[in-house]
């Protein structure tokens, strides 16, 4: 296992009233999970707050003293609801200025007299932050130190995260092993445990779903070295193989 | 409005590495807040942390003493990777108990020689706890103090909720209108705004969807005092038109 290179961590911070109520349902975390995951860095938590300011700084401050990383979404439009940049400057407590690459990125798209004070409110930067590109409807985000902070549609997030995924620090990549159990997870609970407790450097886990009547569960084994996950999966394997044969033998129960 | 009914508030905490990795992508958090919403229960947070135990501790006490209700989703199999039944009671520093009920309902269901150790797992509860029906698998869940903690598995979930809504404390029902902008978020952000700033008692947001290379903004408008919300629904309705027909007077533009 490569243990010179240490794992990179992040959390998500996703803000907007619509994803609490229900009205919006998040589709952010998913992805950024996805992305993060095939870069090698580990998401370690995610947070979902409304679009109140006190509740955006404490939750910024929280994840940014905690994590490499903290991905936020949502509230970086022109209106009232948006309060993302104020927050976030405050959560590092400095002042917000007028970008003027913004403001010249505005005015390529509508004439001075249309430049209202609300469409100016993209344009506010925290001092020190560096712009993220947004390719599709041009408002950039923006990064100030390890925050980077990304708008809430996610055709618009996923494109600012290509944009800013070649800054990034990234881990080892986990290697990843799927058993399908074919064993209730009561069967093999005990013996899974047993292994799990025995390979420390792993993450292994095991994941019910509920179709048809019935429990199909996956083992799934996460590790940075592929000849741990490898070794393991044989392992489980057989305890799996054992477990049907004794279950088939009429022994076996649901559950 | 009602003033006399407090409102009542909510978070929810999301247990498991499956959903941090992207492996498994959360469909209870919106499915919480839609049922939430419906009692006219706010739900006012949401996070998703590891399984991990001091993790899964330090946010069961974070949002329990914040907020009326936590749901926890996640952990409460027979795995060595399901500690909610521990993190919860560690969290309230009470000891687990084996519930002989549960036990009695594992053995309509197995043998007692299937009984084993790791199934036995999914009998502890913490004391002091109530139990919470599943009616699909039939291993309940459990409330303790104001900490509901249900499965992971989206439809034993659901079952769960219908089984402990009629024990909650409800609010008053929020009312609800939504208008659709026909107008860039830019145009009317600012008198948005200011309609807000003078309707405290509703939360007025304005949300983008991008589709078809273009930008289709909505309106809601949220609060429990109906015709509050139906003025406030008038006075957005008429800044639009007016909006709308200044950029169809040719002075309009794109963002």
């Amino acid at each position: 296992m490569d243990e010179v290179r240490r794992s990179v961590t992040a959390a998500v911070l996703v803000i907007g009233d619509e994803i609490l109520s229900g009205r919006t349902k998040d589709r952010n975390i998913g992805f950024i999970a996805d992305y993060l995951f095939a870069l090698g860095i580990d998401l370690c938590e995610a947070r979902i707050v409304p679009d109140v300011e006190a509740e955006i700084v404490d939750a910024v401050n929280a994840l940014r003293a905690r994590y490499d990383y903290v991905f936020t979404t949502g509230g970086i439009g022109p209106t009232h609801d948006d309060i993302t940049a104020d927050s976030v400057a405050k959560a590092f407590g400095v002042e917000l200025y007028e970008d003027q690459r913004i403001i010249a990125g505005l005015l390529e798209r509508m004439r001075p007299q249309d430049l209202n004070e609300a469409r100016r409110r993209m344009a506010r930067v925290p001092r020190g932050a560096t712009l993220v590109e947004n390719p599709i409807s041009k408002i950039p985000g923006f990064r100030l130190g390890n925050v980077i902070v990304m708008a809430g549609v996610p055709s618009i997030m996923q494109a600012m995260m290509d944009g800013v995924a070649p800054t990034l620090e990234t881990g080892v990549r986990m290697n990843v092993a799927t058993i399908e159990a074919g064993a209730p997870e009561g069967a093999y609970a005990s013996g899974l445990g047993e292994i799990a407790r025995n390979r420390r450097d792993l993450s292994i886990g095991s994941y019910p779903a509920f179709a048809d009547g019935r429990f199909h569960n996956q083992i799934v084994i996460r590790g940075r070295d592929a000849q741990s996950v490898e070794a393991a999966k044989i392992e489980i394997e057989a305890l799996l193989q054992e477990i049907r044969q004794r279950e088939s033998s009429g022994r076996g129960s649901a559950g």
